[in-house]
């Protein structure tokens, strides 16, 4: 059994500190790394690319909504054509430093707000697939798994990784709980190990309501700003080595 | 004889119009397009490019500093890695539309306060012209005549193309007269096309202090934030042409 | 006939120019400045309070979302507190250069998505209404005739101005036809004063689809931001006139 | 002996989280919050303000240069006219907040590269004073011990407050060793409490080069965003209160 461990980086801005990305690189297998519009900033971009060429770390570009304050958590209502737009412009922004160190752009992963709408709104997630396939086919979208993003992506011939988060509630529809609602997130690495492998031997998940929802488990969302995350990741691959599941980018 | 005509596109922001791009095209070589940082946005980058493209103007990022109040214009201390991340961000943001596009990226041109900064500060040159070649040494550098960016990019082994102002009066040193001094500024067309032949022809411009000034005219930058841009860039291309001064892209 | 002709001003931002805030000046009775966040800058500001003060206008806050780029003119969701603490920062920083010239802030007026939202809900329209009065209960809010904003602000004792606009198409609902409907704005300066007339006289409008929607002209919003505001403002001012309507501020 | 501890609070911005502002409210005497330009936004003055309110701390306007990257640390070359709007700007926006608590703006203290520049510099410093008296001549002027800022603010009939960095080295010329030095920051309570003392008692200190410098220490400076804020905190005020110094506001 094989997972890939992905995780968002590069979120600092200026003096502005968040998350401990050195020591989650030494734990992860795919980077994704915002593009300064949502969070992050040139130089933030800059030192998290040499971090994570440094750890062997696959490298994706993590473009979110230009919303700072609100750390593209909130939808805003661009049009299809603003999030193709948006969705380059901060692709580019981020390859410029892959390039610059003779490295390569992995994958992409759309970040919050633009990440769940992507996931349910055809006309977004076109958006998205367009700008990835337009900057390059080669790239891997990262995506929920079951998504209306991954569908389109694959329409589109790109290659998608499915994602799950193994630390949130999944509703029956297959989109999460959201982070407001009290039983949205799971704490205990133990539960969060064992959900993981359950989906991956079965290809299905509980539902918070009980529902068998059907997904496809090839990379897993580490959270990587707050206190206990570095621990939780430690305990996660503890875990996934005692189950026999492999870490690596896909 | 053989010159480029350069203009800065791609200014305007969000609902806030700046210039004629539309109607400057017709009259230039190369577009150096602002990406998003002192001017422009995702959107307005990506139909400039769209723009240029349709009328087979060479494209350029045209990087400056990150101050959309002050458009760029006045200098900000970053540091030279600050100011080499900042240039590879915008290189990379502007060339994702463009390769999108499956066109070139032709050159890059600093804009404002780097342009100025970059021409005499070796340290800040020295960031820009890596940031250049880091993303790709086939990008052309555009510069000042006689700057020390263009020395710089010459010893990194960039091909560089050297600009006048032809509208723009000199010191003796080669640096423009500031935008503040009342004679900053030619008006006339015509004193500008017989300037710029001079230029071509004698490979020196008279200072407005009266010294000869050594210069290497293979660009020319146009304004076209102005009302009468369109207008002026007419009069200098029909001028040009009857000096037999041919209009290309270096 | 009193009416109180109210413009948006004070849009320019840094290097980009707006409007023609000098001559919409000499034709109005209230101006709202916008407060920096969705147009305007703290020397835009300055400027166009003093401009103001010169012409004798009552000076109004412009408060709108902060979307430069958007220009307030897309919904972002913000929560209702967060609404109250976005007005109230607005009011603030523009009463601050209208204290510094030891004159008196008039009046508040919401600025695009935000003018529009709290028109029709609730909650939105209690936070402006309760930022307005924790500023100052004095101030007087504009909002559209027979919105749920003014029902609000009657609610909590401030003194309300409905506004009209006589140059755009009403729904049946009384909300304003969007602007991207082709038949939205009405462009000829004589229908215009005809239409405000007959708001004056009737106390109502009559619908895009001819329904008679009733309101109240207590202000009529100019527009200033395209080439032919001055010309329009002109005619409408001595259309007015002659129908022996008088402008002043409420 | 009286000292008055202030502290720059309400540093946050978004989700980004800076500063113990809750623990170091209850061992300050004077807050100086964040006006939204180069930290802070409207939401965080607005919770900033209350806390300081529950906590009985006097409020200031902390005013900075409008650089979020750069948290207002580096120079940025605005015009005398441009600063005294900024600072205005700010004044009024933070002010708000206080009103609307119907309660009362007691200081505005300058931050970072403003403050350091209108500590030397007269154009600012006049600039910034002038800002300060416009909004409210009731207003309190933190600033350098001995610097042009105070110079200025005094002549213009402003109440002055002294301020002192206990735990910075200072140069002979009474300005502030840069942070950049290795020895520019003391880090025990021990020594930092006596220094103060010896501030008060002889209204001098010594430099890092060993001169006896005057100055006037009627506040004291603490640093609220770092991990041992609050232990640093509470140590100096118990060491304070060893030594008879009594902590409370200008």
């Amino acid at each position: 059994m094989y997972i890939d461990l992905n995780c968002d980086l590069g979120e600092s801005y200026g003096l502005f500190q968040v998350g401990s990305d050195e020591e989650i690189l030494r734990l992860i297998s795919s980077a994704n790394i915002a593009c300064g519009l949502h969070a992050g900033d040139f130089s933030v971009m800059a030192h998290t690319v040499d971090l994570a060429l440094a750890r062997d770390v696959a490298i994706g570009a993590h473009p979110g909504l230009p919303d700072l304050q609100g750390f593209g958590r909130r939808w805003i209502p661009y049009t299809a054509q603003e999030i193709y737009e948006l969705v380059l412009y901060q692709i580019g922004a981020l390859s410029a430093f892959v390039t610059a160190r003779e490295a390569r752009l992995n994958h992409v992963k759309p970040h919050g707000a633009l990440y769940n709408k992507a996931a349910v709104d055809r006309e977004v997630a076109k958006a998205v697939v367009r700008a990835v396939r337009d900057f390059s086919p080669e790239l891997k979208l990262f995506g929920l798994s079951g998504s209306v993003l991954l569908e389109e992506a694959q329409a589109a011939g790109l290659r998608t990784v499915s994602e799950v988060f193994a630390d949130r509630q999944y509703l029956a529809d297959g989109t999460l709980v959201p982070r407001t609602h009290p039983q949205a997130t799971l704490h205990s690495s133990a539960e969060i190990a064992t959900r993981l492998e359950r989906m991956l031997q079965k290809g299905s998940v509980l539902s918070l309501d009980g529902h068998e929802v059907p997904l496809k488990a090839e990379t897993v969302c580490l959270h990587g700003d707050n206190p206990s995350a570095v621990t939780h990741a430690q305990e996660l691959r503890k875990s996934l080595n005692e189950h026999g599941i492999l870490v690596c980018s896909p």
